[in-house]
Parts: structure tokens; C-alpha cells; sequence
């Protein structure tokens, strides 16, 4: 057969996302790897129960089609619960379900980008954005943290020096995979940048409310008067991510791409699962419900950090995550990448080397720690085995 | 705000799908537009109840990632109960789950269609395929059809003439819009000619279920000893539309881009909704449920048929479909677009005017009548009063 492929396709064969979701089921490693919430705080019988009312609520409505723009009872739980607990004036109308926030990125993509157009990311920046941005072979231009997330200073330098960029895309909150958060004080200027130099934001924020320490800030997208940012939310990391079911909050004109981008791809998300989630968000706190995993999660953080501290020679830095899932490992001198099959095979420790989390150049002394899914003597033992590994 | 639209996006605005979803809800309306199936069919208790075993057996499973290829247990019951059933000899490594069908279009278009590269089409074709075409603004090629659906010879004549051409794209069964099944003869036939002129089938049969009448063909994909047909079946006019799963079976090269390709935009379909398929297809009996459900859409289309020897003028011709949803109504001298306001508002009846069904060249004297959601007795009424607005 010699039909060619897509040019967006062609020499596309990353397979990490693939490999790090097989090596995380792997039941004898002591994986890292994986991104995901842990099962074991998944509200379970809290969901089911919401399940059956809604099939007794809603019947045949939760089996037909509904819309490209989402379930209105769930979008409106969206904007009254979700967004306005983090201080986002909102509506139903401003809200468009979609399936994981995953599907906003890959829309905004495909809304913005054609080949060599220009995306500025952080520098790491989120592996899966990557991946589906990758498919439009962008120019990308990565701008550098520190503790305080993206520079302002060096981001205003990319605008300047790229007045062609369209995008800035950050995770603002625990970032994938650095853990760190966007200063509060840098959130209004990213948005007087962005009108400034006429770019949009992608807010791309999944662990905003797995929030377990230190100030909590308002989102990017609570700055916006200029309809300059798309916030992307999901239910992945509170709920569960099986449903597949995450939004999008922006001005009408993005959220019209949206509805035909998600016709032309998929029609809508399942609506059995949009009345299942909209009727567990009506029926329970999912603050509360957060209050008690964040107190889980803290818990495995606080395993990894003291391990890390007891374990690693003091020339290893880390990260400090107030929430979310991820540690990030800076090891002077380690390629991380060749000691992976190393680490997999020889001590059944798994982990994403930093090199897939940074767009172009190839840094490979970085080490993405997830501490979300195991217990803490779990954590303990694989970091003791990591800094074994990396003494030797 | 200056930030331009991808090449892709500039200029798409078709708003018909949307349109035809709003009019198809509005209940003062008799609205043959909407191609959906009808809510009075849809097995609620027997899903229900396989939603709360699927909970019950599976737990946090069914609310956790599962990966892109689809849920085992769901490709196995695909493979092994559907497929199988059509004559298709394959196993859960042959099949992927996708979003609906729609999303297997989406995903081909993407993996094979760049700008101005063809594809091969029936005429008249699916709507919702052109919509998920036409964002990669392809060369489209339309082959003529007769009642045996697409006509082998013209299909040969259109792969001479196009020797780029990368796909052919059909909907063998009960085609929407005209109703039209292909020839059982000619299936063999157009896998013959697909391999000799190199070029890949999407053979796209959301309906190939819910035959009423006649006889029974294998699929295209039945024939296909040289792995050029991707078949894509669904279980919204079986089951329900509202859980969006469908799936995909091909040869391992081109899954494994759907597999890329899932990954990049929605990472997998709900697997909550993976696992209540799954537990309803283990534990009812899906051919029982489509000869149940086809008595119900026989009645509706003898009622629409006879409604329509009745009440229209000998010099309208329609199609007579074995199954599925839609009859195809040629008008001679009718703009059936201009027609459809005065329809809606004069006379209280939607459908969907033919053009919108033909890639490229204006044919407006065809009406797709869709008789799937609505009583007898609804039915002729409508065809009653469209009859009368024709004579007019």
C-alpha cells in the first residue's frame, strides 16, 4: 500500500504517552510515571448512587443526543459550582463541555494553528500538549520559570521578539511537570500582556482544586476583561478521569469553534455520563470531597518530599508542590532518559524522564516524580531505590 | 483581536447539523429532519439495570483511565458478537473504540487528507461526513449511484481519472441520505477495484443493524482479503446515540494512528460508558432488541411510503430503504432549500433539503425524509401537508 499519509502525520510516532500508561499498570513496578488521581479515592458509591437517580430522573433524555455545547444542567452546575467557587463570573452559556480538557487543547490547535505558526509554552511544559499540538508542527518558542512559574520579564521578551505568536499555553496551578504554581502577581500582567501583544491564553488547569496548601489565587482567566483566555477544567482529577468529561470557559467566538469542532469530530460528549456527573455535582459537595483527598494526597507528598530529603545527596534539587500530583527532580549530571529501562528493569522503579516535557532542546537531568497513586511506604521505598540507583 | 483562523477554520461555517438538531427538538414541529433514533425504542431498563452489574463488578475500574485502544471486555463483545454476526472474522485486536462513528471519519480525514488531496464520495453522500472532510478542504470526486447504491463501472471511470485519489468513502447500508443498500455483487467488486487502484474504503454502516426487510449482504469489510477497508460501525442506532461509542475495525497500521490520534484529542471514550455497553451487550440480546426495535421503524416507513403513494404526484419519485432511517424524495422543479422556511413556518414540517448532501454541484429537488422518530399517524400527516405545499 502506498497512500501517503497526512504531512501532520507523517513521522508522527511518539509512544510515551502509550508506554508511560502501560509501565503505570504494570502491578509490580513502583511506578511514578503515571499522571493520573488515585482509584483508591474515587467517590465511588457517591457516584453510583448519582447514577441511578439520574436514570431515574432523566430516562431516555440521558440515552439521545443532546448538543455539540454540552448538557445545559451540567453547564450550569459548571459555572454556578465550579467557576464561581474560584471567582469566574460565569454563565451556562460561557461554559462548552468537552471530552477530558485534553479535547480543549486539541481544538484550540486545530482552531489556530497551520505548520511553523508560532505557540509559547513554559519551558517544561505538559507532555500531552505536546503531543497534540505536535500533530500541526507549530514553531514553538518555550519561556522559563522559577519558583514562581512562567517570567513575566522573559515572557514579554518572546511576545517582542515573536509578534507573530498566537497562543501562550501554561498550566498555572501544581504544573505537569513541574508541580510549581504561577505567582498570584503575575496573573494580571500575563493578561495585559497577552492584549498587549494580541495573543490568546490557553489556561490549561486540571489540578486547580487539588489545591492541599498555601494560598489559594484566583485563575488567569479571573483577570480576563479582554476575552483573551480559554480555562480549561476538568472533573478528571476530583471525580474520576474514566468519565471523560471536562470544559471549557471563554468569549462566544472561541466557544463557536468549539461547537463545530466537536460536531465535525465527535458530535458531544456521552450524554450518559454529562446527567451522571450533573447529578453527582447537584447531589454531593465536591469541596468537601476534595478536603478529604487533598488530605491523601498531602499525605503522599509529604512521604516523597521527606524521602527525597533523607535519600538523594543534597547536589539533587526539587520541587515543593502545594497540590496537585507531580515532584520535579533536578539530578546534575543524570541522563534520565537512558536510566529509565535501567531504573525499570534492574530496581522496578518507573518514571518520565524531563526530556519529554520540554519542546525542542533535549534536557535530560529532570525526573517527574507522580507520588498520586501509591501509599506513602510505597513512595518511601521506590525513592530510596531511585537514590540508590542514581549513587551508583 | 487580529489572531487568524488556521487555514482549515477560515471560512467554515456550516451550521446545518446544529440547525437540524434545534428543529429537530422543537416539539410543535413534525420534523422528518432529525436522522436520530427514536427515544420510545431505546432499551432503558434493561441499560439501567446493566449500568448498576457494571458498577457492581467492575467498581473503580469503570471510573478510572483505561487506555486508547477501547475497553478489552467492549472489543471483545464487538469482535465476537457483532462483527461475527455480520460475517467479519476478527478478534478485540482488530478493533478500536472510537466517539461514535463520526469520530473514525474524523480521525481518516486527519490521517490521510491534506489540502486538495481526493477522496472519492457517493452522490448524493452523508452530511456529517463532508463536515469532518471539508475542515481539510479536499478534492472532492462524486460517483453516481442507482438504486444498487454506488455504480461499480463510474467508480472505476472516477479511480482512472484520479490516480491520486487516497479514499473512498460509503455507507453501504440503508444510506443516509437516499436509503440505498449496495448490490451484494458489487461489494466484492469495489474491494477489487480499491486494491488495484490503491486507494482505502471507509465503509461507514451506523445502520447495517436495523434491517427491516431483505436481504442480508456481508459487509464490504467481509470481502476485504487485502486490508484496505476500514469499517466503522456504531451503537447509536442500536443501543442509544447519547453513549457516543463506536468502533473501528482495520488492520493494525491504520488503528494504530487512530490510536495516535486518540491519544492527541480525547485520550479514550468514557470509560464508564465503555463498561455499561459492555455489561448490556453481555447480558441482553442485541439481535432480540433490533428485531423488536425493526418491527417499530418497518410500521413507520410503510406508513411514510404509503403516505406518500397517497397523497404525492405520480411525477415524485422516491426511494423504497430495507432499513434504517430515510427515504429520498426527487422532486422535479422543486427548490427543496427555499422550500424549507415556508415548510417550517406555513406548515409546521422540517426535513433536510437535498443539496446539502452533495459535495460540490447545487442539486436542490431532493428532500431526505427521515421517519425514524415519529408515529404513524405523524408521519402521514406530515407527508400530507408537505404534499399539499408541493402542489402549490
Amino acid at each position: 500500500m502506498t497512500i501517503s499519509l497526512s504531512r501532520s502525520m507523517q513521522g508522527y510516532g511518539s509512544d510515551f504517552i502509550r508506554d508511560m500508561f502501560i509501565a503505570a499498570r504494570n502491578p509490580d513496578l513502583i511506578s511514578f510515571a503515571g499522571g493520573a488521581p488515585a482509584p483508591d479515592v474515587y467517590p465511588l458509591e457517591a457516584f453510583r448512587a448519582a447514577s441511578d437517580r439520574a436514570f431515574e430522573e432523566w430516562g431516555r433524555t440521558m440515552m439521545a443526543y443532546d448538543g455539540a455545547e454540552g448538557v445545559l444542567a451540567l453547564r450550569e452546575l459548571i459555572a454556578s459550582q465550579r467557576m464561581a467557587s474560584m471567582g469566574v463570573n460565569c454563565t451556562a452559556e460561557d461554559i462548552r463541555v468537552i471530552s477530558g480538557s485534553q479535547q480543549g487543547i486539541d481544538f484550540l490547535a486545530r482552531t489556530y494553528l497551520d505548520e511553523g505558526d508560532t505557540i509559547i509554552v513554559e519551558s517544561p511544559t505538559y507532555l500531552g500538549a505536546l503531543n497534540s499540538f505536535n500533530i500541526f508542527r507549530p514553531n514553538y518558542v518555550s519561556v522559563a520559570m522559577d519558583e514562581g512559574g512562567m517570567c513575566m520579564d522573559a515572557l514579554e521578551k518572546a511576545l517582542i521578539a515573536n509578534p507573530q505568536a498566537k497562543l501562550i499555553y501554561t498550566v498555572p496551578e501544581f504544573q505537569n511537570p513541574t508541580g510549581i504554581t504561577l505567582a498570584g502577581d503575575r496573573r494580571q500582567r500575563m493578561v495585559d500582556l497577552a492584549e498587549e501583544h494580541d495573543v490568546l491564553i490557553i489556561e490549561d488547569s486540571p489540578y486547580y482544586e487539588v489545591r492541599f496548601e498555601g494560598e489559594k489565587y484566583p485563575p488567569i482567566k479571573a483577570f480576563d476583561t479582554y476575552g483573551r483566555v480559554i480555562y480549561l477544567g476538568s472533573f478528571s482529577k476530583t471525580l474520576c478521569p474514566g468519565v471523560r468529561i471536562g470544559w471549557a470557559c471563554a468569549d462566544y467566538e472561541i466557544l463557536d469553534r468549539f461547537r463545530i469542532l466537536k460536531e465535525a469530530s465527535d458530535f458531544q460528549a456521552s450524554t450518559v455520563t454529562q446527567y451522571q456527573v450533573a447529578t453527582y455535582l447537584r447531589d454531593n459537595d465536591l469541596d468537601a470531597h476534595m478536603g478529604n483527598i487533598c488530605k491523601v494526597y498531602k499525605g503522599r507528598r509529604d512521604a516523597a518530599l521527606s524521602a527525597i530529603q533523607e535519600f538523594f545527596p543534597a547536589s539533587v534539587k526539587n520541587t515543593r508542590p502545594d497540590g496537585g500530583f507531580f515532584i520535579w527532580l533536578t539530578v546534575p549530571g543524570l541522563n534520565a532518559t537512558t536510566m529509565l529501562p535501567r531504573a525499570m528493569n534492574e530496581i522496578g522503579v518507573a518514571y518520565v524522564p524531563g526530556e519529554s516535557f520540554f519542546a525542542g532542546a533535549e534536557h535530560s537531568c529532570n525526573i517527574r516524580l507522580s507520588y498520586s497513586q501509591m501509599n506513602e511506604a510505597k513512595i518511601r521505598e521506590g525513592i530510596l531505590r531511585l537514590a540508590n540507583l542514581i549513587k551508583n
